[in-house]
């Protein structure tokens, strides 16, 4: 990395270089994931040998990631807050005896990225555009009129690939603000006995990412179905990128790309059981909650193995 | 179906029939999801052999089952609240230019048993008990301290049996009031060619189930990992009981069996998909999301063929 | 009322008339509120004689006004949801002696103009403009940059005067449809035995309000600082407009005016006690809670006798 | 104070002494808001002077006094989350023309108890009891079923006394963990030239208080309608308390005294008017936002001077 800044130039440039746009239809609205074929999937399950599931996910409360004040009023992303609405102290009370039925019931107020979770195509816009050239204003008040994650209701299943990028490279966590480079992933899926092909939901193991870098590197990974990682957005942070840039990679992968991304994945039991038995690869399962317009969703990722 | 009202006795004697409290040992949180096992996942993963998904959730929106002003205040089975923290309208604005990135963001309110979903094991009691014999007190106001939903978080994984009951007794949907019998039940397996085994996931296209019958036709059936239904509850509707009793099916179910039962199921594409290919079974991927001490969690649960 | 449709040319016209945008400076916040001053305050506190208070607030709860499922999705006004977060049965069940204090405490999930409310001047824009003529997109999805609820803080306070149309017409309610004239309200204020003044806090007991008729009758009260009635929004349902615009009089009175607007009173105990003791005016006090950046907010207005 | 802790006979103590149940009523919700009497608020009134309306609330948003991540599991008091439903975004877009109106709208989750705020008589529990020996299981995940904050819609009007105790005493603020003593009161309202009368409505400026001596204290007052201070709860911290007893004052002034609590009130500008002025007594009106079945309120409460 010669420590250039990425200008406004470099992004164009790569919108143009990975621009999918009307690959699958100007209706399109799941992107890259319309890589992932039927036999991708029968394949995957083939991959199913010991009977055994590593979720992917963070457990969603007050723990979680969400939670200094943030400056931008607003903005809203809290941790879960989880909240009974009937109690097993209440049966205990004897007061739910009146409905012939002692039960428990709860709600859950939750940003839909909060925790473990899919960016939806309508999360990032480019410009005024979104995924396939929709104009950025379908996302309205009412929700994402196009794109909405429950597009993607039937997928997310697939051929799961794991690149523990920091094992291989020797290291216990990446440095802060190490961006990774294509001979990094080439390095790393070559140790780790995997190819990475078209269809393929790609697990990255890693603290951080870098968008120009990163955008060149996957020259020769286009065609994943979907990418995800144990960080925040799958990518480097302090971005190396000109005032005005924030999140660069993210400007090219969903609105560009159409590559729906998952972020704050859980990976630890799944890089120890992938050391352990020296399967890197597996049957992805990763459903995304059908909220109707949703730009994102929480998910329970599983590894099954 | 005699007419005869469920009585208390008779759940009483149910309770003590059905009882597994223990069986997974005294620590257990998650009941009935320990009669799957590695081999089952493996064979289930082998029924893929069309590379078919088919999601049983309905969309969660305004248009959900939930709405009718309710007479028991603050109840708050809401259908879930999607609302925006950030919009591509903000964007076309240009009121996020200052953050260096066009994005959006969203948030849910919603009850956990709004929609398509997987009732915890912390859902009901029968008297002051949970499952295993827990104390109803663990469930307060800060959530399930026992048998939380967040511990079925590697589990829901297996082979899924379709009984469309419906079909099988050559009906579109069943009579309201309607209680199926293990005989009914039979039928429909023996009509759709599958045998109900230790492990699975079993599917039930109906529109009522009713708990003395129920819980006696299950003799044959009990080691089951879970149930789902496209009903409210699994249960007849209105219920055969003495007053003071509401969903016995569920006094039994969960507490006492400890089964994990799905509720609100999307079957009617899994329905089509059966007819055609007359094959019932599949493998069966419904995570729950891992709300830490939630007694439910909507779910995307997929039928994978 | 000829029955001819209100055009958006009458809308510019009226806009054009009635504008106060300036009036207060360039930087107000406020608009009418600005109309009461100190010796107003004074005055209406000498108005309170009997010790009486008549809160003019509907209680907030699940029987609100809120409830259908809307035809546009996500917009979200429901009825307030009020949740426990913890409970007189955690107490009792002993849960909570752990912390030392048997305390029950709750949460509210609350539209802000879900029952007696406030709009606020960001509430209603004309074109793409707000009041004083700021640009619409000050109100973003972090919330009103300009005119938030908050502002209002020390306002709220002064000479309330209310006018019972339905009674000095005679009728208990206004037939639906019913445009008040000026003529009308003229007869009320007469029949009651008060004058409006500059400055003062009307509220109107009607069912209805018609925008043209109703911006033409306020010429001879223009300053009140705030009107406040028992309807959704002030305005006559349905309205008589072209096709495309929809409660024309809010065009006019928020965002051209800066007439802070009270909506959703429950107006029978005033017109109850005004009736009786034969006195139309009272000292008014109805403070908004400052949430920033709201565009308007629940409130329990008091009329003080 | 000599150190001593306080133990569980003095709270019974002091319970047996302080006791209201019964005084007004076996039906009585409102406690000690019963002696604010019509006269007194005739009187309270004629204390308006300069038409001066003082807020104590502060603004309700993410920089409020909630935040730090919570040892207790769902205990849900965050800072409001003021989220937008509609936007000037929206409008600027276009997206709202289709119901020709353009207007914005908002939804708040909001703990009742995060900010400026009443304790309803709801909030807290001595041993299984709640006000005028209630029974605490009517506060049950459906809320209050007694003493909802609904039961003061009516009230918190009357005569507002000031005590600045941290400026008599010569303080900017009172040391952490400084008791204020009865004493301390006397010669803070001599300072200030104020009596506390039957009725009023007493707001208190120091940084702390104390169970026990404040218990003590009282006896000189106990007639007052309300307190409230610039406190989370009026209250002395750390406690000086046995362990297993936290917030003691609070087991006595709201279940057993019948106190309703104003907490975190903002009294910065107003110790400011006073200390110009020299006038500690003014017209009080804090309405609570009448939440059926809630155990406290947030309100902006108006001192009217």
């Amino acid at each position: 990395m010669s420590g250039r800044k990425l200008t406004r130039d470099d992004l164009r440039n790569a919108a143009e270089k990975y621009k999918n746009w009307g690959k699958w239809g100007a209706d399109d609205e799941i992107g890259t994931l319309n890589y992932t074929q039927p036999d991708d999937i029968v394949a995957a399950a083939r991959l199913v040998k010991k009977g055994k599931v590593i979720s992917l996910a963070l457990n969603f409360d007050q723990h979680g990631p969400q939670g200094a004040k943030s400056k931008y009023p607003a903005m809203g992303r809290i941790n879960p807050l989880h909240v009974m609405l009937r109690t097993g102290t209440d049966a205990y009370s004897g007061v739910l005896d009146q409905r012939g039925i002692r039960a428990a019931d709860d709600i859950v107020v939750m940003p839909l990225q909060c925790g473990t979770q899919w960016d939806g195509l309508g999360h990032v816009f480019y410009e005024s555009s979104m995924w396939n050239g929709y104009d950025c204003r379908e996302v309205t008040s009412a929700g994402a009129q196009k794109c909405g994650i429950e597009k993607t209701k039937q997928k997310m299943v697939g051929r799961g690939v794991f690149l523990d990028v920091a094992r291989a490279l020797g290291k216990d966590v990446l440095d802060d603000g190490y961006a990774i480079t294509g001979a990094d992933l080439d390095r790393t899926a070559a140790s780790c006995g995997v190819k990475v092909k078209r269809g393929d939901f790609v697990v990255v193991r890693t603290g951080q990412m870098e968008a120009k870098l990163k955008a060149g590197s996957w020259d020769g990974y286009p065609q994943i179905a979907a990418l995800a990682s144990d960080t925040w957005g799958c990518e480097v942070r302090p971005n190396e990128s000109e005032p005005g840039i924030n999140q660069p990679w993210h400007w090219i992968t969903i609105p560009i790309m159409g590559l729906t991304m998952g972020e704050i994945f859980y990976v630890a039991d799944l890089a120890t059981d992938c050391a352990e038995d020296r399967v890197y690869e597996f049957l992805f399962v990763a459903p995304a909650i059908p909220i109707t317009g949703a730009v994102g969703s929480p998910t329970n990722p599983l590894a099954i193995k």
